[in-house]
Parts: C-alpha cells; structure tokens; sequence
C-alpha cells in the first residue's frame, strides 16, 4: 500500500527516531574508527604509544600549484606488507591487526595476507607481542586472538584444510574485548591478563 | 675555450670513468634508500624487523574504473604525527626518525616538528630505544643521536636558544654509523654498543 507524501515524511521521521534512541551503543562505528578512539585515549592517558600506520600509496603525479599545497593527482592503494597497528605498552613492542566481518558464523582466512602472516611470525619471533582483533558485526563483538592461534589456522587452509575459521572457535581460542564509551576495544585489558 | 665536439666527448668520458671510479662509495643514494636497504638486510638475516611508515596521504578522491584498479585523483600529503621508522629489534621496541642536511655546520631543528618530539618523548619514556639518524650529505656521514639528547636542543631552541646544533656538537653527543655496502646505516651495531 502507498501512503500520500505527508505519510511518507512521518514514517521517516519515525524511524529516525528510533535510531536516536540507541545512538549510545557502538552500533554502527567502525572496528578502525573504535580502534583508533581507544588508542587515543591510550595516548592521553599515557597508557601506551600505539598508532594506525597510513594507508600505504604509490604516488604517480603530483601538482605543484603556486601559493597552494601539493596535489596527488594519481595515486593507487598498494598492499600493505605489515599489519595496520604498532607501537609500546609496558616496554613491550605491540604489533597488531584489525579485522571486521559479516559473517554470523566463520572468520574467512583470505581476509589475511601471505605478507601479513610472515611480518606476524617475525614480530612473535623476535619478542613482540602479537595479536588480531576480530570484529563480527552481526554481533559487535570483538575478539583479541593471538597470532600465532589465528597462524595455525592459515596454514591449515593454505595446505587445503578449511578457508575460515567458526565463530564458536574464534570464542574458544579468542577473547571478548570490553566495551567501554571512551576505550571502544578494550585490549590491553586482555594483554595484562595475558602477559603480565 | 671550446672544443670540437670530438674533444667534448672525450672530456666527458674521462669525467664519467673517474665517476665511476668512486662509485663503490655510497655518495648519492638518499638516507631513506639506504636505510630501507639495511632495514631490507636486517629482516632477510632475522636480526630485527623494522619498517618505513607509508608517507600519510589524504585521500579526497578515488575513482573505480571498470576492470581496472581504484585510483586515487585527488589527495594531499599530511604533517606525520609520529616518526618515521619503527619495529623490533631483541624484544625491544625501536622508533626512529631519519633527517639529512646539506649544511657543513649545523643541523637545523626546524627539520623535526613539535609533533615528532612529542612522540619521541612519549617512546622514551615508555621504555623504547628512540633515536635519530642525522646525515651530513657534505660528508656523507649518518649519526645516530639519542633521542633525548636531540630534544633538550629542540627545547633550548623553542625558548629562544640556537636554533640548529652545530656539526661538531653532533659529533660529539652522536655516533657514527658505519658503511657497508649492504648495511648503508648499520645502526644495529651503535644500538648493540649502548644497550646491550
């Protein structure tokens, strides 16, 4: 059934409502902007040093207008050969990356990259401490799994085995970050209890 | 006087064999290539795994051709808020910050921004091993200077003090890195010496 005009706008208005209503949940902001809100309040806090690397970009061209910043005018994304996240916590160098899914019930591997893999094996091997954190959306939960839990699976699919690991196994071998409105990703909660 | 063509070009030879004479030097490369290249040979040997950030970019506009890949039409280089290198290296956390100078005297601290002080106050004090690599490019010599030596500097300039270090100042409370020709900045071997 349609609705004249008018009805439409109330609808509308209805609904945005409602949205309002459960505006204080992190429904809706991304694992990066979450990250990065907690990171900040890390570093105002002096809880730790912990930055997101820039996007890595092959600059091509660039403009050098007259009395004017520097344009990119061709760019590309390339592929970053780290993880997106570093810095220190207690003297301890901390390496990490993010993950989102919309997946209800697996982690799919090929989210990961060869690189990626081989820069976490390096970083765990020379003494960092080394992890993932895994959003799945459906449920807004997001999960601190160690590297080298989450590398075992990889290779696992590489050699032909499964190309995701279950949401029921990421709970197993993860941990549930908690949520907090200022420190969105809660994870040096669970580094203290895992490493110090 | 002018030579005849024949006579100019066998000038140029002459010029172009004794450059390539003393081409085994490392004259000319930039400080980023070498330190990328020992950063290179660290990593294939397993002694430390230590990265350039990308240069931080602001994307405005990508387009998405068809069939081909995103390219970014329209962005602007960002003011980096951190330094340059950083990574891990016998369990420690290290963060560096590269500068080269045309100068024969004086290294100039408006080369370092407020930011990246803070940032490398911020690392010390957690407990990282912060430094600078400070290349004389008329010498061609790399120093490696604490971080905390270079700051005290940075302050007395901001409170109206010199505002560079003198190059025999830099000789003095820095170290020299050695040349290899595959380890350009063998910094490794400055950091063995004063922290293990």
């Amino acid at each position: 059934m349609n609705y004249p005009n008018g009805m439409g706008g109330r609808g509308r208005n209805t609904q945005s409502n409602k949205k309002n209503n459960i505006s204080f949940s992190n429904r809706g902001m991304s694992l990066e902007a979450d990250i990065n809100a907690t990171n900040e309040y890390y570093l105002t806090r002096d809880l730790a040093v912990i930055h997101k690397k820039p996007t890595p970009v092959q600059i091509v061209k660039v403009n050098y207008p007259k009395r004017s910043a520097a344009v990119i005018t061709e760019g590309y994304f390339k592929q970053a050969s780290t993880t997106d996240y570093n810095g220190i916590y207690q003297k301890r160098h901390i390496d990490f990356e993010a993950k989102e899914t919309n997946h209800k019930t697996r982690f799919p591997l090929a989210n990961i990259h060869e690189h990626q893999i081989n820069h976490m094996e390096n970083v765990v091997r020379h003494g960092g401490i080394c992890f993932l954190l895994i959003r799945f959306k459906p449920y807004q939960e997001t999960y601190f799994v160690k590297a080298d839990e989450l590398i075992s699976y990889w290779y696992d699919a590489l050699k032909g085995g499964r190309k995701s690991v279950p949401y029921d196994t990421i709970k197993n071998i993860g941990y549930l970050t908690p949520f907090h409105y200022l420190k969105r990703v809660d994870y040096l909660r669970i580094i203290d209890r895992l490493y110090f």
